[in-house]
């Protein structure tokens, strides 16, 4: 492997000749050897990254606080990161320093590199474009790190998770839908009770999920507020009195989401509520879907010894040693997804509330945590939608058996013979193993014929 | 000890003379002796199933399905529970059945009993009021218990969070711009950054409150949507078509609060996922919380050998054994509160996320922290501002020796000696432990004069 | 009511004459009014606190520091502060000073007046006893908390959650035993799978106990390490060289329990991984008995349209709708108790992390959370020993039906058959609609006769 | 990019021509498209199944069930699995079926083929070699992916974090032996307290070091348990009597770590209580980690606005806009490593207490967070050590200074002067900025000279 020198106020380092990276970014690959590149900052970042500086850059420019010609190269370089083309210029892990300094410098430095090459510079000369006084122009690690965070998390929520959960429930309410005839037993505690349509029990995911879309939704706008301009502190030292509007109004217009520049900066150094928010929101979604993907497994369980209500598809052998055996597999996907968000949710919590005055310094783990909680709860509701969900057929013979065996039928007697005397025809059902007819008429509280009238499911799925 | 005779249809039980339960309270003390009195069902549920027995007996009569003599008979009893006059007729524990069951029938039994006294009939009797056929008529414990859970809770974060929260962000306003002109250091890292104004900082203390309030207040309509009207299992089985939209207005009506029925009941029953997203803000709240409360304790470290910005109230006496020692106390049960409440939500989303088919029975468990979360928020918010913010005074000398002494302020170079050297200053004053000015006259950067007029940290508090 | 005056460094104060606290407790009641008496300091901390005092008193006295006959006075006010005899007289909230310093001060007032009035002096007049010279005499808060911290919690895993663990391990045990010789169908991923017997699945739960026991056990040495001795900032200030070692050993003989002097008191006041450990081992208790909850739920299922393969004790009622109906509620309490042990965990590790410099001051909160884990785990264990698992009877008619057509018996066919081909048997069987020797059959893979011999579930209950 | 056909019981799908898997592995990859690359099962795991199938193959041919030459064949295959040769044939995600079944199957797939390739046959032929009839003998999914589990954690811990504990506590105590002299000022609540030196600050986070690694090795000897030998349900179906035992004893020998059979395959297949505990045991790490690295940060604060008693190791510029900052960079990576391994213990709760009947379905997730947590602690507590506590030096200047001024030395007066006086003599010097003798004299409490022999320091660092 070939190097070159890299320098920074501190010294010089070798860096590998093929990559864009600088001397801080050298520093930080030797003193921060945690984890693998499973560890690294996530690449969500970096290419927010790369946003943020393209429109750093013309904003200077259009501030007159850089030559144009300048902010056109980082600019260009910039969008390069953006773009994902230089993903493999980003080596540093999560567990850097707790502003993101060592990451926003890594950027800074691949842009001024690659800038540099375009320019037909020397690489490590700094020059025509500097990491620090040019890339880095009117910002400081401080304002663009959570502004980066911001900007990917904002992103993810809006391009990938909402769509998700969107189709999630779309593929629910098409099968709420179709089933909306067929009646079943109902189960509270586990135990037998009074009947409902399987498309009404579906009706409950599909409302569930309309709720966590509104608590998504409802959390977002907070993300859409910028740091940037801040500097390092908040007052915005050294930054242009329009810069922080213009800058948001730059992102905003390459990302065709509506950023706005955060309307106290302090707090959006200081603090990361917005990000605590919107994991709120996010292990919200993760127990509605431990929910759901819990019923499709117990409805589903059997074939032969369970309840069996639901086929679930089969889509691959379940058993290295069982043959023929098929598993909720897509449930148990999810149901791990949504203990990993609730996970996440308490490293976020810690790290969120460990600010301490001007600065928050826990945010590589802050947005780490919630990307991947993202991530895992886009892609896991997606695969539950169309690898589970959609396949779903009911077992209608077998609803129907139980249906017909269900002693909690009797509860719609208790407008007619009271709740004392209906639970004795119950009991008496239960302990002798009769039907509920039998029991009934036993006891002498109505007719046969009476029975016949009053317990018909199908006029137990609604009031009246 | 007198005792009376009391029956369910499941056999005759003891319970004393003068308590007003009946027969399943005393089954439910018996086979749950889980904790002591501090483990009871939060009296706010208690107090709440008072306004919702009242609504539904109301609401009864209006549909012609109860007598109105009757129904105004149980509402006046369920009144006195509302009112908290009957709090001692309710002992059981937190840790019973998950779907709240035997709290409800607590409430039929104590407000059926205390309507027959009223009546001049036998306790214990159920003539002429029936806990389950008449109190408990067109209702389920697992309609009536969430909705006992939302009406408890969207009242105490109505009144009680939100205005707490409030006022402390008022408290915490005043100081902010009573500080407004004092510039101090900042800090970032917990190292030496460059100035801002105590002012400012506290503005991001405000900032942070405003928007944990929004936070809480995006969370509560979902409170105000009701349960009740779904019965066993969300169909509505056993009610009257107009009884679900006719007992939430009734319950808006005795409350001045806007509950509505919601929307499925499905979910209602069988998720919390309201619980769990009003959770979520709630330890949003706490993440602000614990970093103000932060800043304060170390803003306030000393008095001589700490940082020693702002003087704490000095409430009492700090310690046993050293005499005259002054503690962050307030700072302490903030942050304490705040662990609590982080805590709690992993408590509620292990029991949000636990819901199966038609119901959830983790819903004592979820109401139990929600409470006890709002209330600690509440309290210790409303202690701290009264307690420690409103008493905060600035030590305006030590801040102003900070602030000199700052090597920091080289930052305001950068534009004029380039990132490199005001780092070579900045350095060299540190490691021979000169002044800034010394130090960048000394390496030739700047004239004693050009530094006394770009160094001005009056200068630096905000863009241009 | 009437009043007395009282008075600490800080000034006058008035206090109830009926009540032996002073002026710091008043102070502490009026500047932390967070929650009500759910809120308070546990009691069995203020009981450990009197153990202590009356330790500390007999120390000191033993040492030639403090006159025989006060040192005894403080010993028999510390008896009753330790027997519960003055439990009214600790009002303080958890919600205090992290250090547990105002309940320190509590204590010492509360023996200092009770050891007053005994001696016919003037309540309030610290004659002859003094709270601070003389009842914390060679003591801080510091190190009396977390002394009384470690007593508390160790007397009471000791005493109570230990032997309610091992009774349910042991009614568990004779379950297994009881159940030996049922065959039953396995199932994993809630699908059918090969057979064991009942009570080989109830030897995991014994197994499972007997783990969680040792884990327990092995996590408790470390509460018997005690601060005491350490006073302020763990050096031991202002006691005399033999103290620590002897106030341990006369607490040793008080408790009966092994107590000794900590090794290191700087780690014993300013940090409390002995506490964050304990709760690892109660949460790993807590994961052992959500498991064993779950599956006796799942197991009780019905009755008629779930599992069903376990009668669960019939103790109350469960609905308040649905007459007849039972439900599994001691499942429930103890899953809802263990949510909320997992929960408690998290607040623990909060505070058990958060310790500065010489002090960790979330002593209180830390052990309200490990004090109520416990306790919730030691009586919902035993309550689900004594009210569920001991009357929980077998569906032998149900199990066997379920073995018979569980088609994963296919499994013992694989060394004979391969894999692959008892996969199509056992789909064909299941898309059909067969039994499995009709489909083993009618594929030609083995004749009726070593069907018959092959696949006998009592032969597939271990190796070979 | 070329293809071969490959199929399993539910039939055919092509896989790339370079990789070793097969059908399943296929399927699994078209099923659970959940994450990028850094989202794969852990190779800690995959190399683990690399020993376990290794020692499988060998027991089945000392066993007698597998011919020598074909066990032989598996075996090195095995081994280059084991080795890390093979790593780029595992492309599964965590979040897949929650047995671990795909990962078996990818791992029994990998190894027939190789062999086969090996033997010179035909890659997806299954001859001589077939995946589940061959590789698998013996075996499920559900014993071998817990005792990779095991394998994996019980290596990642003895090998890699208990030396890198073991390591920052010997630096830690280098330290400790190197302050043994410094005397400083304690601080509790924040605030200053009575002084100690620098060397016992240290020896508590030695201590702190010790208990915690005597907390990680007490819960090792669970995880050498292993599953191995109960195949499906913990029954040991379809194995030989002595397979079991004599399979770990393989292990055992393979790794040179005490690994033994699981005394119950029950417990051993449907709960992970083992791992539940040892998360325990991590999260009591991660809270001293987190306690000793604040403390660093407090300690190094300023360099000339904070505590500053330290100077901690210049290893990067800390600032991308104020030149010549350095800040705790080594603290803010271990304590943000801390709450992922908080977070990460909650995500293992969940997992670890959702086990169903005869197996836990989330095993992925508990390994993956397991290993993760390890990882973690392990590289982050080495790289604090390394890059920061062993480059700490004292800033005794600062040091001495502020014990000269600190109020708190009062404490030793009041075995003298009484803590009301005492106190009162603080205050004043508090409040009229004199100092402690100023006060004390102008008090009258002592003469000058009775109070320079008091109050020393150097006397004040232990009892007596």
């Amino acid at each position: 492997m070939s190097f070159r020198i890299e320098r920074d106020t501190m010294g010089e380092l070798e860096v590998p000749a093929d990559r864009y990276w600088g001397a801080q970014t050298a520093r930080s690959l030797r003193f921060f050897a945690i984890g693998d590149e499973r560890e690294r900052m996530p690449l969500e970042v970096i290419h927010a990254f790369g946003v943020l500086k393209q429109a750093a850059a013309l904003t200077n420019a259009d501030l007159g606080l850089m030559p144009q010609d300048k902010a056109d190269l980082i600019a260009r370089a910039a969008a390069e990161v953006a773009d994902g083309k230089l993903d493999d210029h980003f080596p540093l892990a999560v567990w850097q320093t707790g502003s993101g300094t060592q990451s926003n410098m890594n950027v800074n430095e691949v842009i001024a590199n690659r800038a540099i090459e375009m320019a037909g510079g020397e690489l490590g000369s700094k020059k025509p474009v500097h990491p620090n006084d040019d890339v880095n122009k009117s910002q400081s690690s401080n304002d663009t790190f959570p502004t980066a965070m911001h900007i990917a998390a904002a992103r993810e929520v809006h391009d990938e998770l909402l769509p998700a959960l969107r189709h999630l429930r779309d593929v629910l309410a098409r099968k709420a839908a179709q089933f909306e005839s067929i009646i079943k037993v109902g189960r509270t505690h586990m135990m037998d009770a009074v009947p409902l349509t399987l498309g009404q029990e579906f009706s409950g995911y599909v409302h569930q999920l309309n709720d966590v879309i509104d608590a998504v939704g409802s959390a977002l706008p907070r993300l859409y507020q910028l740091a940037i301009g801040g500097t390092a502190v908040g007052t915005g030292l050294n930054t242009h009195p329009r810069f922080a509007d213009a800058v948001a109004d730059r992102i905003a217009e390459l990302t065709a989401l509506p950023f706005i520049t955060a309307p106290n900066k302090f707090a959006a150094l200081a603090a990361h509520d917005a990000i605590v928010w919107m994991s709120g929101a996010l292990k919200t979604a993760a127990a509605a879907c431990m929910k759901i993907a819990n019923d499709f497994r117990l409805l589903g369980s059997g074939p032969r010894c369970g309840i069996g209500e639901l086929y679930l598809p089969e889509n691959e052998p379940g058993s290295s040693i069982m043959p023929g055996k098929v598993n909720p597999t897509q449930s148990e996907a999810l149901t791990m997804v949504a203990a990993q968000v609730f996970g996440n949710d308490v490293a976020i919590n810690f790290g969120g509330a460990s600010g301490h005055l001007e600065l928050n310094v826990f945010k590589p783990l802050l947005i780490r945590n919630l990307l991947q909680s993202i991530r895992l709860l886009t892609d896991a509701s997606r695969s539950f939608a169309d690898h589970c969900v959609a396949g779903t057929v009911a077992n209608e013979p077998q609803i129907a058996q139980y249906l017909d065996r269900n002693l909690m039928l009797v509860t719609a007697l208790n407008p007619h013979i009271g709740y004392d005397n209906a639970a004795k025809a119950a009991k008496k059902a239960h302990h002798e193993n009769l039907t509920l007819k039998e029991s009934v008429v036993a006891l002498g509280l109505l007719s046969p014929e009476d029975f016949d009238r009053l317990i018909r499911p199908a006029d137990m799925l609604g009031p009246g």
